[in-house]
């Protein structure tokens, strides 16, 4: 089943979204909110995928589903917990500038706590205080959680996913330069997220669900042009079951969690980075990591950052080429008090 | 106002204190919990304050208050920021391990973003996995803000502050040590804080809040035994408007964004560090800060952090000698599956 929450209020308005992304079903005999599913899922989940199969059948009340009218699935949540599970994409990164990567990387997850408070909805703009901040998009997979237990083991908490979505972690890269030196990890450094339109069960992905991992490419364009299409399933070290049981090592989840994969990132095929789109490659998911094998190639990035007026679009489509969870599709935009 | 949330479901049931914490009233002809009228302040904080006055002239039905009762003020919030306003205390940490602080550290405030998903009500145990975590406690005061603008200030920052209460930021010291270095922050070695039964507003603390301060000692107790009583008031680098416009630099703060100033920490008279309480010092918001100053005085830490069985108390009493945000009182436990 596909979910998605109408911009409405503070927690936005559930509705239940067609295979196709063409028409949607309000959710309210059920529930209000996806929070409130959430909270009450086994209890909820099935009278949803009723909604679901009526909305297919044409036999509930349907109207058009724009992705522009939604909020992200979960307008505020409780919990943002973001990985970085292509260890790919960190080995590059110190490569870029020299340092050594721990050996503990490749077995200990690095994860950081993010602001959940007030997501982006997927077409609202990145508001940045200006564009030497280093503003960067991030393409992501991210999952919703039920209530996990504290000491969940990796199997286990396969069990727990609830939703898969995409995300946008907006990162600011010159912030984040000065901030984790502090050894706090980012708060100024990475503002509101943006997630996808719709949010999907595991069920609903078939064979693409696999091992805690989603396979497929992660699409982002900027400015209308492919920017990189690296696969989630693939060089994803460390995968869902195994993140959701890091974070739930000390201390129980609540339900509403989201767990992200961090910036998706595939090798090339000879082994070493990635290649950029213009020369064939797949690309990357960030701005960062392009300009980290340019500087790992030349010496020093060439593409800038992301300039006032920009857009990003992320989305990922399934074999027949339609969107899964809709499009992310953000202009970046100074700050106005 | 004092308020409360009764344990009840996910979010508590509001309910407003009397000021001498012995009777409450029901706040659900007004609102049914502290987030929903945290939502909308404007409009229920007024009928809330009436609730009140009503309670102290016995205008309006009433039952005892418990403490024991009580969940955190918000059992699960959007967002937990917290801080190093101490710098005191930052400035032993480093001392105590050899290392130089930072001049920026005196300036630029620490903050990082905790889980809030699920913290603990101030009379629950804490739970953990075995004692060689390190387990610790600190004893902060806390603010709960309303929605704040991206880029405030900080002077126009104290005015989104709704309520000030007392935390326990639980912490494991020897996680700490392995996951600081990772660079990303705290996710394993910060699990759920518990805060104080009841938090109040701003007006109602009189002249004990000035400047975004909070004055007055923060008493903490180990097994019965006095452990510290720093003031709040006193050695505060950054006030809470500070903090505030710290982590709403980048991205604006929405309504309940819980604001911590981390472990309240004091110096000696003579400009050097806190002396422990049985050498009539002022004592310790945290054993990890006794353990530093030992280090410092003689080589090694004597203290052990908390073991199963330990029972901490953190309070805060006013110049009567009554408590005022209530106390947190939490025994230490292993965690069972």
């Amino acid at each position: 089943m596909k979910l998605a929450s109408l911009m409405h209020g503070r927690d936005g308005r559930l509705v239940v979204v067609s295979r196709d992304l063409t028409r949607a079903t309000d959710a309210f005999p059920v529930v209000a909110t996806l929070q409130a599913a959430l909270d009450d899922w086994e209890r909820h989940a099935p009278r949803l995928a009723d909604l679901a199969e009526g909305l297919e059948h044409g036999s509930v009340p349907s109207f058009r589903f724009h992705e522009h009218d939604c909020a992200s699935p979960l307008p505020r949540a409780f919990q943002w917990l973001d990985a970085s599970a292509y260890v790919n994409h960190v080995a590059l990164v110190r490569q870029a500038r020299g340092a050594e990567m721990p050996e503990g990387f490749w077995t200990d997850p690095l994860m950081y706590q993010g602001g959940s408070d007030s997501s982006l909805g997927p077409r609202q703009p990145i508001r940045a205080r200006n564009e030497e901040d280093g503003i960067d998009f991030e393409a992501e997979v991210a999952v919703v959680t039920g209530d996990v237990p504290m000491g969940v083991g990796a199997d286990a908490a396969l069990s727990h996913i609830r939703l898969v979505m995409l995300a946008n972690d907006v990162s600011l890269r010159t912030l984040i330069a000065r901030e984790l030196p502090k050894g706090f990890g980012f708060v100024q450094s990475k503002p509101s997220s943006a997630f996808s339109p719709v949010a999907v069960t595991p069920d609903e992905l078939g064979a693409s669900w696999q091992g805690g991992r989603l396979s497929g490419a992660v699409l982002s364009q900027l400015n209308g042009q492919p920017f990189g299409g690296p696969d989630a399933g693939i060089d994803m070290t460390f995968d869902f079951g195994t993140l959701i049981a890091h974070a739930a090592s000390t201390r129980p989840l609540s339900a509403g969690t989201i767990i992200g994969s961090g910036t998706v990132s595939n090798r090339d095929a000879d082994g070493g980075p990635g290649k950029p789109v213009a020369e064939g490659g797949l690309g990357y998911a960030c701005i960062a990591e392009q300009r980290m094998v340019e500087t790992i190639r030349s010496g020093g990035p060439v593409t800038p950052f992301l300039r006032f007026g920009d857009t990003v679009r992320i989305e990922m489509k399934d074999a027949e080429g339609r969107s899964i969870f809709g499009a992310i599709e953000q202009d970046v935009l100074p700050h106005v008090d």
